[in-house]
């Protein structure tokens, strides 16, 4: 296998208010924690935030294009969200492999991803099997 | 708290190329397995297929909407992607609850997705707290 335990990618994204709408039109997912500002001022995070689904596609953009990167297929991905991330904020996700399997094509890797204070906001782990 | 375990919902999609390719747009995810047709028939897919962290956000989309509904968090979710889900096919998702804690507002769910022929798709958890 053409990887290594330590090898690690990154990618960033700014979620704009229009990818959220277009995200609860797609995934059904209307809260109005996402797309109404007076609701969202009357909760604990007083600002619109973005899906917690939508902010791990980037771990699966990680995955699917960089490491391991086309031909890899998601088999196991935990998620341990700890922070909500808000419109327009950037976010850093970033894959490390942890684990590679010595029988199978199989790798492990941990997910993890930070807001702009580089405080911890999504963290946990991807199991990917690697075809190509 | 309103629930009680065994307390279920589902809701039903099927995600066409448009919602895939918005989905790409705002992920970053531009795996071709999920947008290219030609590339998807020389893969063990044969077919191009639906972002599993998409179908995913059908569980993110019952938490918020129906159960436990408007003011929940979302606190963690693991997934287990079993089967392809592909374009134009008609998915459910469904989740259960398992677990109350009794010394804190906090739910654990099953989420399960099945595919026109009722096969398992998606399996897993998620945990919530329940503000409201």
């Amino acid at each position: 296998m053409k990887f290594k335990i330590g090898d690690t990618e990154s990618i960033s994204k700014t979620f704009t208010k229009e990818d959220v709408i277009k995200f609860s039109e797609i995934s059904l997912d209307v809260n109005p924690i996402h797309l109404d500002e007076e609701y969202a001022k009357n909760t604990v995070f007083g600002k619109n935030i973005v899906h917690g689904i939508l902010v791990s596609g980037l771990f699966s953009a990680i995955i699917a294009n960089k490491l391991p990167g086309p031909g890899s297929i998601y088999l196991t991905q935990e998620l341990n969200f700890k922070k909500p991330v808000f419109h327009d904020e950037l976010v850093t996700a970033k894959v490390e492999i942890i684990d590679i399997r010595q029988d199978k094509p199989i790798i492990k890797l941990t997910t993890t991803a930070y807001n702009s204070n580089n405080e911890l906001v999504i963290e946990g782990y991807a199991v990917v099997k690697v075809l190509s």
